[in-house]
């Protein structure tokens, strides 16, 4: 069932919240010892607040529009009593959290019922999924493959329907990968549209959280549900709530839509752009724009990720080397030694590029690019071929998704279910639409031409 | 005579802007030889300008506030004909400006008559003023002592009276140290409110420009002549005209003024306590507030300024690295290689330490504090003992200033006309009040506690 499904089902009585919260936790027993996707489940809690919303529909009080669906969240969001990890072992000593992130105690002020925190790649840096010390997540298509990551717990969780919702962070593509490779709708809002307050940071200049779901109207419904300013993200002080919600069902023929050309169709396998082909095809659009400087961009947006990576991380450098992932560590220790000219050059390349692109928005709404270059690898996978050249696959994921979030777009990642695996496509526009890009995925999900992949693994 | 003095004469017909002109002229061909203050006399425009004012006063014409008053700029405005050195060996193979700066043509549209350009520190990376290439600017006071930097030539030319009216830039106190060791006023501006169009830069995120002059209301002539947005300089794009003259009559009863205590009160002789002593006496202050963390705050302008400035010299430190200065030179090679997490914590600090200021200014409007630690230190002296420590002079003259323009503040160094050497006091205000810093400075100048000294060197 659809976290819309449930919604309605429990504010109709017809489904208790309990009800609802017990068949997912019963789904995470029976598939996540293959899929590998949660480090912590909160059954009590989850019981508790099932109960609560119960308790408020009978007395008759509205329970939200989220009432009753289950959820989980990447564990880098703070979770009370959890020591927030992020994918590390050094987290974990960490006093447990006072106090829930503001997207959790948003989407439990809506009705929503939080069931667990889920596993992905130390410290958010990281394409695969592969964690070193709570184990691989696994794809709900394919055990033996990847779920992409960072947010690898939250794709395969969705993905494998073990929730119909989940929370996972996006700094280059950290949202949008899992979504691709879990054949699974994910939204990478604006930087700055939703407050990271009480998360655990990577990049704070282009850190991003959101939802990830099965469907678009429960990725827009998640959305409305966790919107609003908060003083305690200050990236996220002051805009206002613009529900999409009631969007969605518009038609789309005002939108002026193109593919990305140039880097976008070069550095893919075929069913990248076999699936941008379907897409833009459903859309009758035969328009190409350039993105100008995508590859420098992708480079820019590397070097100040291993920047202020490092500069956060400085002192778990010094102080605790040897508990990191020994990848992890010397990416950031590489970062540590960049010297500072090249990342303000970096920053000022930035502007440059921003400024381009905001130009580009001014004669197209919409851009549509691959998500990934390929679909899932298989665990373990080191290198791949691309335009012929070996590379390594890690580094190489997210080469379509870095060059967008690094200036802050939004972007839905919506699954196009080729056979045997699913692929994503970004579905890109300006700043602060998000409801452009929704319109577009739920068009081409009433089309047919996305869709969530069942998972056929599990 | 000041400015405002010549442009009333030149307006009452009492005077010829080309007199004025002529007379400005006389001064630096009869005193340049001594205090090296211009590296440029724009003879010849200087009179055709003068001219355009005669005949427009001739025809009834306003020829506006600063009617032939003689200025000139420190060799890093753009000048149309003129390469624009920067104090550099390097720039003067540029082709020549093809522009005036915005600051120039502004003054110019007043009335003004641009004379010359100025001798400065080498790419504006200096304390002393002096430069390797066309020889350090002199003191007015006493030829054989700095005239401070990197706002040289526009310190002594203005000291020594060859100009009423000069333009400097100040990133870490380029404009207040010259003021203080010439006995001369200055004022650093709000970040943001004086276009550094056509300007050669140095550190991108805290360059200002702005005025020095013999009179706070010379200051606040130039500085409203001056005021206004431009496109062309990024951080200079909103702010409106905020005319400062009309409050210099104003009394300073309604000010809450402080000294500043701890950081500021340390690293002095006894010159700089006695300078701003006066000055707290004079204003009936007995009020110390602390600047938090301000020797942090100077490390950090530090570390900032070397990324920032290697980063903009990068490519002229490969190809000419022998056409430096050498401690420049030096100066910029340790800033390519300085580890950029250090400057992403300088940023993170910088953020902290302005949001604690500005707290600060809820409860204070201005905050005094000396502009140098010292009077002016002989030409070529290495080292000085400050606080029992032996310290180079250069790096060591901007401690005060530092820490302020690198969160933008603005500030009005006034000098306190000591003997044998006058010394300098920075009023320092909120951001965009630069209207309550000239008030008290022009309350001080009008008890007699601040003025321009003369020039008693020459």
């Amino acid at each position: 069932m659809s976290a819309d499904d449930i919604a309605r089902a429990v504010k109709d009585k017809k489904l208790s919240a309990l009800e609802a919260t017990e068949a997912a936790l019963a789904r995470i027993a029976k598939y996540d010892g293959v899929l590998n996707s949660f480090t912590d489940v909160t059954a009590e809690r989850a019981q508790a607040k099932a109960r609560a919303v119960d308790a408020a529909i009978a007395a008759g009080a509205n329970p939200g529009a989220l009432a009753g669906v289950p959820f989980a969240v990447k564990n880098l969001f703070d979770v009370k009593g959890l020591a927030t990890r992020a994918g590390s072992k050094i987290n974990r000593d960490l006093p447990p959290a006072s106090r829930d992130a503001t997207l959790v105690e948003r989407l439990e002020a809506a009705g929503a019922v939080l069931v667990g925190a889920l596993n992905m790649g130390e410290y958010a840096y990281d394409f695969t999924g592969e964690n070193i010390h709570d184990g691989p997540s696994r794809n709900p298509h394919d055990p033996t493959r990847m779920t992409g990551g960072s947010s690898g717990g939250s794709g395969s969780a969705v993905g494998g329907a073990l929730v119909p919702l989940a929370l996972g962070s996006d700094t280059n593509g950290s949202i949008r990968v899992p979504s691709s490779f879990c054949g699974i709708f994910g939204l990478k809002p604006t930087y700055g549209r939703l407050s990271r307050a009480r998360s655990f940071p990577f990049v704070f200049s282009f850190d991003h959280v959101g939802p990830l779901a099965r469907s678009v109207a429960d990725l827009a419904l998640a959305y409305d549900a966790m919107q609003g300013p908060d003083a305690a993200d200050a990236a996220c002080t002051t805009r206002p709530v613009e529900p999409s919600l009631p969007a969605l069902a518009q038609g789309i023929g005002d939108l002026r839509i193109a593919v990305a050309g140039g880097y976008f169709q070069k550095n893919v396998f075929p069913e990248a752009i076999e699936a941008v082909g379907r897409v833009a095809r459903a859309l009758k659009v035969n328009r190409t724009v350039e993105i100008p400087e995508a590859a420098r961009a992708r480079s820019a947006a590397y070097v100040i990720s291993t920047c202020e990576g490092a500069s956060l991380h400085l002192d778990r450098l010094r102080q605790r080397p040897d508990d990191f992932d020994p990848a992890v560590r010397d990416r950031l220790i590489a970062g540590a030694m960049i010297p500072a000219p090249m990342v303000d050059r970096a920053q000022k390349f930035r502007r440059w590029y921003r400024a381009q692109v905001m130009e580009l928005f001014k004669s197209v709404d919409v851009i549509l690019a691959p998500a990934t270059p390929c679909v899932a690898p298989k665990l373990g996978q080191v290198n791949f071929t691309l335009d012929g050249v070996e590379l390594p696959v890690r580094a190489n994921i997210g080469i379509h998704t870095q060059p967008i979030s690094f200036i802050g777009l939004p972007v839905v990642a919506a699954p196009v279910p080729l056979e045997p695996m699913p692929i994503g496509v970004q579905i890109i526009a300006a700043p602060w639409r998000e409801d452009i890009a929704l319109r577009v995925a739920a068009a081409l999900e009433r089309e047919g031409v996305v869709a969530a992949a069942a998972p056929r693994g599990i």
